[in-house]
Parts: C-alpha cells; structure tokens; sequence
C-alpha cells in the first residue's frame, strides 16, 4: 500500500487501549461520561480558552457541520478549488447547511491568497437578495497539497474575515501536521488569528475515527447540538469516541505521530529530489509529497508494488505528471529507504537501457 | 446507573479484541478492505440471499439513509407515534430525505397495526399534487416498548406493503432480541416478509458503534454510496466498523447477547410482578421492562440508588406511572436480584407503615 | 361548479382594473416600484402599525416562508390534522423550512385547542439534542371547516405561544371572511392578540393571484428576502401583485367581497338545513358550507349538473357524508337558490317515490 | 428609466387584454381549465412534438425546478460563471435539488464552450462516491451577455451531454430573442439539439408574470407536478398565467416583441459605435448592449436622466467599463434616439472642453 493514503493505516497501539481502558464499567451515554467531560478539559487546555467540542467520527461530518453553523442556506463559502469541502465530501455542505455554496477558487500549492478572496467579493452585492451571500472562509491546514499556513497567514485570514463580515473556518484533517510544521501554539493559529470553528481531525494521524468540532465562541455553538443530531453524528457510546481523543491529546502522542508522519515525508522528498528527471510540485510542509517523477521511474516504482496516485501535473506542464505520496504515523523509514532504493533502480535501469 | 439504557453498558470483549485485531497492518480505506468484504459474505449468509450492505456508526444514520432510499422528498413514511424516528432522531429523516413527512400512528404496546396504517391510507388522494404522497412503512423490530412483531405479524406488514404500492423499512436497532424472542429466521422476518430495507443494530447489543444498512433489493441500493457520503457517513478507516460486525456475527455472539438481555428483562419483570402494586404495561418480549411501580416503591429504588425512567403511564389511567427498566448484554444476574430484593423491601417498608 | 373551491371564481373587476392601470409605463422592478410603496402604507394602516410585507403568488408559499422565518430545521410546528400547511401542500413547509415537522392534533370544527397543544407539549423535552423542538403554532383562519377563531381564541394562543416560547402563525388564505365574521379589527386578532406572522390572502376572495406575508416584528424579517428569492418567489414585475393588493385593500372591496360570500353560505346553509335528513357538521361562520345531506339529494343535486365534494362524515357516524360547499365573493343569490329548489325537488322526489 | 432592465417594461397589451378575457366565468383550478388545455396544445405545435409544460411565475423557479428533475442532490451542473442560476438567483438551484452543486465555467461574451465543460469533466470521477457527481449542462439562450448560441452550438452540447451522460437545461428566459436573433424553429434549437428541458420564458419579453417549463421527454416530468406544489409555484387559479402564455403565442405576439427588442438593440449599438471612444464588449446578437463608454460620456448621460449600469469591464482593460443597456418589446426608436443624440452631446461637449 506504501503512500497510497493516510487512511490506510490502523490506528496508534495507545489508541486501541485507550478503546479497551474505555470500557470498564457502565457510563453515562451521549457524551455525559467522564471521559468526555475530562476531554473538554484537555481541549480548553490545548487552546487555552474555554471551548466547546462536538466530537464526531469523519472528517466530511465536522466540516459540513461546523458550516452549518457560520453560514446561512443562502451563504457563500469561499475555499480553494482543490478543498476537501469543494471534492471529496460529495456536496455534503450543502446537505447541512440546507444549501449554501462553495465559490471554489484557484491558488499555487493548494493555498488561496486572502487577496484571491478579496477580489472574489467584488462579485458579490451584499445585501442584495438575488444573491447568494458571502458568509464563510474555509482554509485548509494542512492543505490538500501538503503546505502549511503559517501564523501570519492564517491571522492575514483572520483580518479578512473580520473586514468583511465573514465567519472563518478551518479544516484540520492534518491539523497536527501543520502544528509541528509551523511550530506555533495551537491557540495562535486558530482562534487567536481569527478562526471561529475548527474542524479537528484526529483519524488520519493515528486515531480510529474521532474527530472534534472545536467552537471558539460558544455562542456559535448553541444550535450545535441539534444538527449533530439530527445528521445523525451523536454517538450512542460516546466514551469510545472521546477516549481516542484523549489519548491522542495524552502523553504527546499527537505530536509524536505527526513530526514523524512530517519527517518521514521530508526522508522521501529529500531523497527523491536528489534523483534525476524529479520535481516538486509544491514545498513538502508536513506529511504529503506531491512531486513529478519521470514517467519510467513512476512505471518501475508500480512494477515492484508501490501504490500511489496521480495528483495532477506540474503547472504550466500538463504531460509532467505530478504524483501523491502520503506517509503516516506509522510509516516505517524502512519503507521509505525500500521506495527511495526503488526509485534509484529505476534511475539506473533506465540509463542502462 | 442499572437499567437506564442498554446505551450506558461498554462493549463485548469480543468486540474490543477485534478492533484490536483488525489494527494489524495497512488496509485500503472506505470499505475496500478485507473485513469489510467478509462482512458482506457474513451479511449473505445470515439472510440467505445477496444482500449490499453499508455499515455506519448510529441508528439514527441507518433510519435516515435507508428512508431516503424509500421515500420522495413528498413521500410520507408511516410509523408508530413511539417511534425512534418520529421521536428521538431530531428530524433527521426529515433532513436526509430532503423533507418527507413522517405520519405518526398510535398502536398499543408500541406496535402498530396494519389496518390503522389502511385507514390512515384513506385521507391520502394518490398522485394529487397537493398532497405529500403515501411512500413507506417503517417499524420498529423490537419496539420501542420492549415487544415484538411476529412473523406473521411482519407479513402482514409486507402484504400491505405491496398491495399499496408502498416500501417496508425496519428499524433494527434492537433486531437481535427481536430474533431471540421470535426464534425466527433473519430471512423469514425481514426480506421473505416483505421488507426492502433494515436497519440492522449491533451497538445497543455489545458493539460499540456499529450499524449496518441492510438492503435486499440491491437496485434500491444505487444511490446509497452517494447519500451516505453526502451525509458524513462514510467512515475512512473501515474496517475498524465491519470489524465489529463481523465479530458479532461470528461465534454466536449477537444470539448470545441478546438471548442473555431478554432473559434479564423476564427475570427483572417476573420478580417485580410477584409484588403487589406492581402491573406491566406491555408484554415482556425482548430486553425492555415496561412496568407501573407502587409510587413508595419507585421512590424507594431511587432512594437505593438505581437508575430508571419514567415512561408514560398505564393505558387509561394516567396517574399509574409506567418506568423503563433495560437490560442489556451484559446486566449481571445479580443486579436483577439486588434490584428485585430492594424492590421487595420497599413493599416491606410500605406495609410496615 | 357551483359550489367546488373558491378557486374556480375569476377575480373582482376591481382587481382586472388595477392591474390595467398598474401597466403604464415603466416601474423598477422587484417591489420597487410606487405601487408596492403605496401598498406597504396601506398595510400599515390596516394594522394600525409598522409592519414588513411580502407580496407572494401562493398560499403555499406564504405559508412556508412564513413558517421558515419562525423555526429552526428541526423545529415542529403544531397545527389542526386538517390543515392546508400539514394536507394539501406536498410537504412544502418542510422543504422551504429546511426539514421541520409538523405536529398534527385534531380539534372539533377544524380548530384546535390550546390545551391539545399543551397536552402535546408535554411528550417534548425542551432542549434536548434528541428531539424535534417545538417552536411555533400556526391556526389557520378562517378554517379549513369553515369555522372562525373569535378575538379571544386568536388571544388564548398568543399567550398560549408566549408562555411556551413558541412563535405563532396565522394562514389567512381566508383572513377577509373571519374578518367579517368576527367583526374584529385586524390588528386585534393579530398581532394584538400575539400573532408573529400572518399569511394574508387575498386570492381567494377576489385576487387573481395575490396574497403577502405580513411580519409584525421587523426583526423576524430580516431573511425573508432571501427566503423569498431562493425559493422563486421574487417576482419580477412586482408592480402587478402589488396592485392586485392595493385594490384589495380600496375603496372597502376586501370586507364587501368577504360579506357577501359569507352571506351567500350563510343563505345556503340556512335553506338546506330546513329540509329533512341535512345536519351541518359545523357552524357555518365564513364561507364554507360543511353538511351531510342524505344520498338521494346528494345524488340528486349532481345529477343536476351542481359539482361540490365529499370533506369526511359526520363525526362518530362514519357513514353520515359530509359535503364541502363553498361560496365565493361572486357567487349569485341565484345560484344558491336554483341550488336550494334543486335540494328541494330532491326532497319531494324521495318522497313522491 | 431607460435601459436599466427589461424587467421595468410593463406588459403588451394583448396580455391585459388576455387576463380581462380569462377573467369570464368560473373554471377548474390548478391548470385543469380550458385556456390551460388550449397552452398545452400551442406549445406541442409550436416545439413541433409532444410536450409537458408547467407554467410557473418566476424564471428563478423555472429553472430550479427544471433542474430539480434532472439532478440528483449530488449532482454538479455545469454553467457559465455569469448565469442567472450562479449569480441571480439566491441559491434556489441549492435548494430545490437538494443541494446540488454549479460548477461555474469561464467564456468569453457570455457563452460556454463545449471544451470546457470536457476539461472540467476531467475533474470528476464518475461514480466515486467522495465527489458530487456531473449531472447536467445549463446553457442561458439568448446569455447574460446578449449573445446567442447558434443551433450548430446547441447541438454541440446536446452532443457533448448524450456522450457524457449528462442532461442539458436551457434557461431560455430570453428564448424568443435567441430566436428571432438565429432564425431557427424552437424545435431545432431545443429537443431536437438535445435540450430535455427548456425554461421557455415570456416574462422578460411581454407577459405579466409567466414562465413555462417545457420538458420534452414527459418521463422526465413525472416528479414535476409535486417538486412544483410544493415549491409553493402551483398557481390556484392558473388560468390566468395560461392565458399570458397564450396570448404570447398568439398571433405572432412573441416573435414581434423580440424582435423589436433586438432591433431596438441594434439600433442603439449601431448609434453608439459611431461615436470615437465607443467600444463593444460582444456582439449584439439580442436585446442587450454590452458596451463600453468613455466615462465623461456615461456621466453626462447619467446627468441627463439615463439609467443603466456598468457589468464589469472589457477583457483584460479593468479600467475600461462596459455597461449594459437593454431594450425591451416596448422600447421606443425615439428613446433610443433620444439617447443618442444626448450621447453624441456628450462628445461635442467632451471635445468642445
């Protein structure tokens, strides 16, 4: 499977006996447990401030509902082209939010420029009833291209949406990714820098499906409750949901598993850079390569077993096909080595030729 | 916390020890694993036939997606006024079927029957554009008052079904007690019986949180892939929810659990029908105890810390308070016996005065 | 027709006028024309204070978008079984309200109870994340049964409302007959006695196409704007609703057009009640006639060529018909009487058998 | 008023004469009466086969609703970044199927190009599950932009929709323009291009408040009749939008008003062009001039009464604003004399400085 996703990895061993420590005894149901409660806890200290948390288990779940929250049937999303939000969800935005749309825009490297944004509202007439309203910012961190926003640019967000009258959303699948690589305190790049709602995510760095709506301002969270309900995401057990969140917030474990997921991205770019014919397509920021490799290597490299997918192509090239490695939690520097040996064979095989 | 709700046991262990197992090694996400393929043989085998599957993590998403495979966004599902759907889902059907209408019927011990549904039928004008338009059933198999449809009883349901042009949707949350109490085959009581679509439960049973959409007619499963991602409800790292099911379908544990919860709910019910005062509102048929308790009595039983709701009173006497006693998977013997002897003390205690 | 809907009339002379006059010259569009100006003043008048008005095409339409300012997605609605919001409008109050319920209750004469509210209540725990919300009421008047709300009635509900936290909503498809009905000021049985939002209509009585959401509370407007424009009902040349409106509400032709079809059931009734085996199944208080007539006549009178239509029997007798009757701000005395002798002849007839 | 809109122009006088003659006698309500009948019958000819028509009041519910039968809720519907479904009509496509998606295109003058809808196909991959799913093409004939699309043009996006498996709306709320502007018969710009439901509109061109979706493929209609009540767009008494429609087609009244709307057009653009500085930003294929003046120009004639409004700037000159002036069937050659004389003044008054 090598770096065919972030998904395709179990879940961290302190995960799994967080699950088994989860289930002695009986526990109040629908997030009434201690765990739960210990885990809003642990939250507010991770972002030193009181917080509410929704805990869910997908990512398309928090985001499509932290949405629903900031933006009116009627309202405009402003996300890059390539957002989760915008591609993989399915229009599940649209479900929740009773309808409102994305304005999907273009930015280098899976990043959009507030300045992109700000041009983009020049469409728009505020207040005007034939049209749908500008209501919502949704940036990605890390970004579906493997980048990270640093501070300064989540706050240059920030600023934006305070201008503008706009909520601002993030999408932290790889939260934690972004966190090691931008080194900035939690709170710093989120609520501190203007973000109201931040999507959690927890299941691609380690846990099993656990992910957190975290409400900055709790009175955006007063209807909450209810549409997590009724989209069907409150968890009976809630305890079992809750106890891979506090695990994954214990003992440095997030951290952990996200610098190495990073590190071992770096390993695999480093070492791929240095062999001919090979271009990045982006920085490598946190746990994804996208890079172009020369189409024999991409061909040897699937011959001897290695899984991953096309991602486009470089800009302004569109026969140089870029490609998607994932590394993860676990991915061991062993694989990483067999990948890179791999892909100098290809080297060699081809001069040979 | 006692007999609160079987939502407040954890899991069984041999659910916890397949999540554990399920952790070895990379597995392609979303379903393509090979759990989740295993789990789909399992599913066959148990109802005798092909069947699609689609696990998700509530009840409350099984009933929601599955009426939005049966329904128009006009069409109207018939249920019980009781009913999860009508009554605990926070309108989810309404959200995930684009806005049907649920018709909520009254039917004794939380059944309905089929010629309330019949003459309900007769204020809908079919194919008037005006009106919400008559588009499934959906029951509750075990009631949300602890009884059960029979085989015949689900036929009946399916006869009505089909000559009324109308789907037949089965909420299984508590499905396992339901087949111990009727010693039915899974076939006989769903798909043979006329039913399109069940909501199989396995969280309330010993899962921790785990539900599969079981669809007989896999055409009416086309646009399922789609609506439950829309929803939130695609779960990247699978195999971590078939893993559940498949070990509750496998060694007899659903059986076994279930069969153990609807003995603790006769024990439970036996015992306090001994006691003066003490009259059932319902038939003990699965793992729920519907009881009027003595006032003394349920003041008593708080007094010693047990758990309970109230819920409703006695059929014509509204002063007759009835409680909901639940059993679980897991309820020790000896928490029966513990809460039969306070019981019986408190009727001491009462006649001692 | 005779006797069908109150749709099968055309509209006042009055009303084809306006609209003649309305197309001179050039208008902005989309209400901001003089037309509509005037209108909003009038409206005001009518009601004796400020309040926000949207012209709309359709009782549906102002029904929904009415009820869609008043509750959340997961809100319910209490309203009569009979009413036109929860029977005879395909589910729009859902959609266009993202997903609310309805909760139908009966009541005598097509009107509801206040204490049949509070009995329902009372199955709804306010706040909790499992339920439905009870967020409004909504009574229609004058009702689907003919029958009015006296000033007191409409009163017992806004207190009703304001003690339960809930908004209520008046559909006044038939507003102008309960107006001379009850020989009450607008604003008295309105937002006076705690009406939030009022679906005035005016097509019914003598309108082409015309009816307006007339909101009290500015406040409670500030999205119907946009409600209104996603849901198509922006129209374009305004101008010509609104002029169909402010005829309406000129020269007394809203209450003299109400008078006389209210006098013409009145006539109807009175005559039909003097022949043998008739009952009314209610008070005849607007312009509906609701009435069992026995079969020969029924029979009879189709014969004849008069079209009316079953509405459901005699309450506790099942097989006593009831028939809808219903008079129009057009229909001449003639027709009632040519209706009357032909019900008599039908009298005579059995009997000279 | 000038040339702000055609949305300012009142109605022909055929179609109040055609209201005041619908206006005889009782008829059957919701499209069951005789001039419904005789629409029906007219539109068949006029398009040539067998159709289903739905009038409708607004081109915002024509087109929603359209698009609801061809969509599922997770469709994507490919359209111009400038068509009224993206940025005039306040989301309703979002809403009336169920959260759809638009996926908005760039083209010059106002038309997409077959080719980019295939590049963006490129985007999706058909029936994966994560991602909204292509459904539909929607082209605007004549377009936002006062171009047209040639019957080669549309045939080449029936071509493209047939072998991509998508459907194709057209919003024809300029239909009869793009016609007289093409010279083609309805029937070969429409069905026999590959169009499966056209938004036939004659609000813009005419009649009061009347729209018509035409389906040509009546099973594509079967859901329309409840999608359209419960939009709350089922007019009561329907005759009298029927009657605009067949006053429209009556008599050579629609080609006649487009087609002194189109030379009104011309004659304004021919009359400007003239003048130094002047400069169009498309053809003038329509009734919209789409033109650029040079702002002492714009100002004096704002300063002499004039109402128009700029709509961007030409290609790649930012600083270069084109406004837009549209005619309409009631535009008189005087105004637009009047208007070019008071232009030319403008220049006179610019040289003489």
């Amino acid at each position: 499977m090598s770096f065919a996703s972030d998904n395709i990895a179990g879940a961290s061993p302190e995960i799994i006996a967080a699950i088994s420590a989860a289930n002695a005894g009986r526990q109040p149901s629908y997030g009434a447990d201690g765990i739960s409660t210990r885990l809003t806890q642990l939250m507010c200290d991770l972002f030193e401030r009181e917080v509410a948390i929704f805990p869910v288990v997908s990512g398309t779940a928090a985001n499509a509902l932290a949405l629903s929250c900031l933006v009116p049937p009627w309202g405009v999303v402003f996300c890059h082209a390539d957002a989760h939000i915008e591609v993989d969800e399915c229009a599940a935005p649209e479900l929740i939010t009773g309808g409102a749309k994305l304005a999907a825009l273009p930015g280098a490297h899976g990043k959009i420029q507030p300045e992109t944004i700000l041009a983009r509202l020049g469409q728009y007439r505020r207040g005007d009833q034939h049209q749908p309203q500008p209501a919502a910012i949704s940036i990605t961190q890390s970004s579906e291209w493997g980048t990270v926003y640093s501070k300064r640019e989540v706050e240059a967000f920030g600023e934006l949406a305070r201008s503008q009258n706009l909520a601002l959303h993030m999408d932290g699948a790889r939260f934690a990714n972004a966190l090691v690589s931008t080194n900035a305190a939690p709170a710093d790049i989120t609520w501190r820098a203007g973000v109201d709602i931040l999507s959690f995510g927890a299941t691609k760095n380690g846990a099993m499906m656990a992910e957190a709506i975290v409400v900055f301002d709790p009175k955006k969270a007063e209807t909450l409750p209810f549409r997590r309900k009724r989209a069907g995401h409150l968890i009976s057990k809630m305890r079992f949901v809750s106890a891979q969140l506090e695990a994954y917030l214990s003992g440095g474990l997030m951290m952990r598993n996200a610098a190495h997921a990073n590190a071992m991205a770096k390993r695999l770019a480093d070492g791929l850079c240095a062999l001919p014919g090979v271009e990045l397509a982006c920085p490598v920021e946190a746990n994804g390569v996208f890079i172009h490799l020369p189409s024999p290597m991409a061909q040897g490299l699937a011959d001897r077993g290695h899984v991953f997918y096309p991602w486009g192509a470089l800009a302004g090239r569109p026969d140089a096909i870029v490609y998607r490695l994932v590394t993860a939690f676990d991915t061991p520097a062993e694989l990483v080595d067999d990948f890179l040996g791999d892909a100098k064979a290809c080297v060699v095989g081809e001069a040979s030729v």
